[in-house]
């Protein structure tokens, strides 16, 4: 029996019948006992009469399986060895100590995330050109949507469809009507419970590639940017949708769930919204991180299905100011997704500069929450990394990148922020943070002071570093002990690391 | 009989006794009659004998006055005429339509201030170097004030006092030390019941050259910044100390009454400011615009005795965003005195770039406010132009202004904002504003956008200017109708003017 690493898929494909429609009409089951662990997972239809089952090990060791089906007359059993975890994989991303993130193994987790909407829904050539450039970025989780995308510059087909049937004639869209056909549009003919295995397994190789690089797939399950149909369907094919997609996926160690990009501007009521969170919880036997996305009014996180918000800025100034108070708000990861993309296009969501790209990762970083990074540069066909994936042109990955080096360099899990500050000072605090123990960051954001007076205490000696965040620059300026000033360069972004010997 | 140009000073100087005291135990008064205006105001003692009275005329034509005096036997009266005002002056600014200021003959006023506390304390060599710098300046208001200010950079001592008697021995103090002496220190010796005339001659002779130069005197009775004791005057002394005031200076067409700098930084009750400002409303004839200046939490304007909003900015990130808040919540014209200074000094309300100077200004004037300048860039021998005056050296007086010339194309009384926009709303829009009636600016703030859509009506044909704010360059697009789009140079400052033909 084919043996498996811990945190890696342990998979077995059975044949059976293919008349009908196997989707619905069929199911099967897998059990899993291990010396710490005991699992009942779904399996699911994966075309041509294979049914198949995966599990994914957390833990070293021998475990035993059953399968059983609505074909099978008795079940299938038998052993297998989980090995250990390959080094590259640690396992599901948790939360750990209210606000800071953790694989599975303990392993800390420092989220820098980007966005392609549909990139894995491309050309092979663009799919291969964004690996390429994720394996050279900072970033170690993407989100992007399983349903195509009906939006500007996202008017062409999708490789595939995730239903058997057929797509409305796409070639009345234009730049200027592509609105009108929001939505259900005429022309579409789907069955909504017969899913396009192909669909979803290039999906799963692109999230399987995903896990080999590090990166979290942090999956969009629906979304309002629709031409098929497929952000109206009824709670019970929702429903279908999530097994499906549970069963297929929830074995893959990096994926992350999240129900819906900016939920408030599809029509399912509060009550959908939790039924399909509520299926996640049940299905998923591995807990993956779940939250779901806002466009204007932010989710309530307290819901005890959130594991961490995910959060888009609804205002045009403020937006990573609010990492503070949403930590004091909902006592869990700050995760923010969307804080506007480094680009040039006419929409103000799509137009920041490299520069407030990077002081926005910044401030979220520096008050304990999880940046989110995208790009819409235009004049390279139309494709932007946003949507597309593809290339990155900004200036912005380059110093998040320098970030993430800071940040490898925070002792602990993580930045230890000052709670003792009330939420509302928070926001209004200078840029500077202060964090508790033997390590601290100051950043200046915006500002330019010409020097910062310290004084942490009489006897601990601090190895003095000024950071430039913009010209990626970490410069020793010497040891210092009680009150001691820094010099600054006089110019913006600039930070300053102490460090206890 | 001496006559006098109409919103200029006319003045009568009596000899009277110079025994005891006469600023407590003698009185002097003016009764004034004209065809249009009526007024009874206060005269001064000036010092060595010397009595005056001050008028200045609303309307032109012919006036009889009267003298009375506590040493006088019988009335001193006579007849002056008012001529024609001249051209450089247009009487005291008022509030105009709600939001707006106009001058008393209805001339526009867009007010563009600047603060240098203590200029006019200084040395008369940089006293000139600031009247130089003024006159090639965009500002039309200059805020400072009437005590001198101890504070850090502030440390040396004023060219005068206020008060007859000794100061503390200020040799003692050093950048470290010198909070230790904040408000009533040991060794200083004054008779808040005796004023030294020259102190307020000396400031008169500046506030009169301010108005030769069409600059309004914003003049600041009472702040925090002391080490003199002129901070904790009794009640009693502080009105004896208006009523002083206001006889000397009210007759200035230019001034302006901020009742204090960061009013909430000193131990005066509600009770105490409301009484000063009762006591200027009953003395200032002229009805100068009145208000009183934060430093953390905003003051009450709907009080009545507030012509505009006096406001510093309170929080680190957003501060000029909030101007259509404050003119919704107030209904009167917002004036954002303190928005921070292009400077490098180390504290973080001192140190912004001239780019983010400049963005506040636009900001602030698009939203139908009036915003502040302010420079502390260091490197010149400790001399600020924040406090001392001199010299500026930022980059965004001229940026102003380019604004200050765009400003003027404006047709009618200021921009017209679209109230129909709930004021949760105003802070988060995009930074473009648009303006009813057949002129629009519309600003882009720090995004980039590559182009904008317009479509104001069908019929109108609308001259199209792309601004770049940084650059100071007004292009003409051409002459669109209908439905158009107007490239940009993805650039961050950019803004586009639309004219109706």
């Amino acid at each position: 029996m084919k043996n498996v690493n811990r945190y890696d898929i342990w998979e077995y494909t059975v044949s059976g019948p293919d008349k009908g429609n196997p989707f619905r009409d069929e199911w099967i089951r897998l059990s899993v006992k291990g010396r710490n662990e005991e699992r009942e997972v779904d399996g699911f239809y994966d075309g041509d009469g294979r049914y198949t089952v995966r599990f994914m090990p957390s833990f070293e060791g021998k475990y035993s399986f059953s399968i059983s089906a609505s074909f099978l007359n008795e079940e299938i059993s038998g052993e297998f060895v989980a090995l250990p975890a390959q080094k590259n994989n640690h396992g599901p991303v948790r939360t750990a100590n209210t606000f800071a993130l953790a694989h599975d193994d303990g392993t800390r987790h420092i989220s820098l995330g980007t966005t392609c909407y549909v990139w894995e829904l491309q050309s092979d050539e663009l799919i291969e050109q964004t690996f390429e450039t994720l394996e050279k970025s900072p970033f170690n989780k993407i989100r992007f949507c399983i349903f195509p995308k009906h939006y500007v510059y996202n008017l062409h087909e999708p490789r595939s469809y995730p239903y058997c049937g057929t797509p409305m004639d796409s070639s009345v869209l234009t730049k200027q009507n592509f609105n009108d056909y929001k939505g259900m549009a005429e022309g579409n003919c789907w069955d909504f419970y017969r899913f396009n295995p192909e669909h979803f397994r290039h999906i799963e190789s692109c999230v399987k590639r995903l896990m080999d690089m590090e990166i979290q797939a942090d999956i969009i399950l629906f979304h309002p940017y629709d031409r098929w149909g497929f952000s109206l369907m009824s709670p019970e094919e929702d429903l279908f949708y999530i097994d499906y997609v549970v069963a297929r996926l929830a074995s893959f160690s990096n994926v992350w769930w999240s129900l819906a990009n900016e939920y408030d501007l599809m029509n399912k009521s509060d009550a959908e919204w939790c039924a399909i969170a509520e299926e996640i919880c049940k299905k998923d036997a591995y807990r993956h991180m779940r939250s779901i996305h806002n466009c204007r009014s932010i989710y309530d996180f307290n819901r005890p299905w959130c594991t961490h918000c995910s959060i888009q800025r609804n205002e045009t100034y403020l937006t990573v100011e609010n990492t503070d108070n949403w930590r004091q708000r909902y006592k869990k990861p700050v995760v923010l997704d969307e804080i506007c993309y480094e680009g040039d296009i006419e929409f103000g969501w799509g137009n920041i500069t490299g520069e407030e790209m990077t002081r926005r990762f910044w401030e979220t970083a520096l008050r304990g929450g999880f940046p989110g990074h995208g790009e819409t540069m235009t004049g390279h066909d139309d494709i932007l990394w946003w949507s597309h994936g593809g290339k990155l042109y900004g200036e912005s990955p380059a110093r998040i990148e320098f970030l993430s080096r800071i940040l490898q360099q925070v002792p602990g899990n993580g930045l230890q922020l000052d709670d003792s500050m009330r939420s509302d000072e928070l926001r209004s605090v200078p840029a500077e943070r202060t964090y508790r123990g033997k390590f601290y960051l100051f950043y200046y954001s915006f500002m330019r002071p010409g020097s910062r007076l310290f004084h942490i205490d009489e006897t601990t000696d601090f190895d003095v570093y000024v950071l430039d965040t913009w010209n990626m620059t970490q410069d020793y300026a010497g040891c210092y002990k009680g009150e001691f000033r820094v010099e600054l360069p006089k110019r913006q972004y600039m930070a300053i690391m102490l460090k206890a010997r």
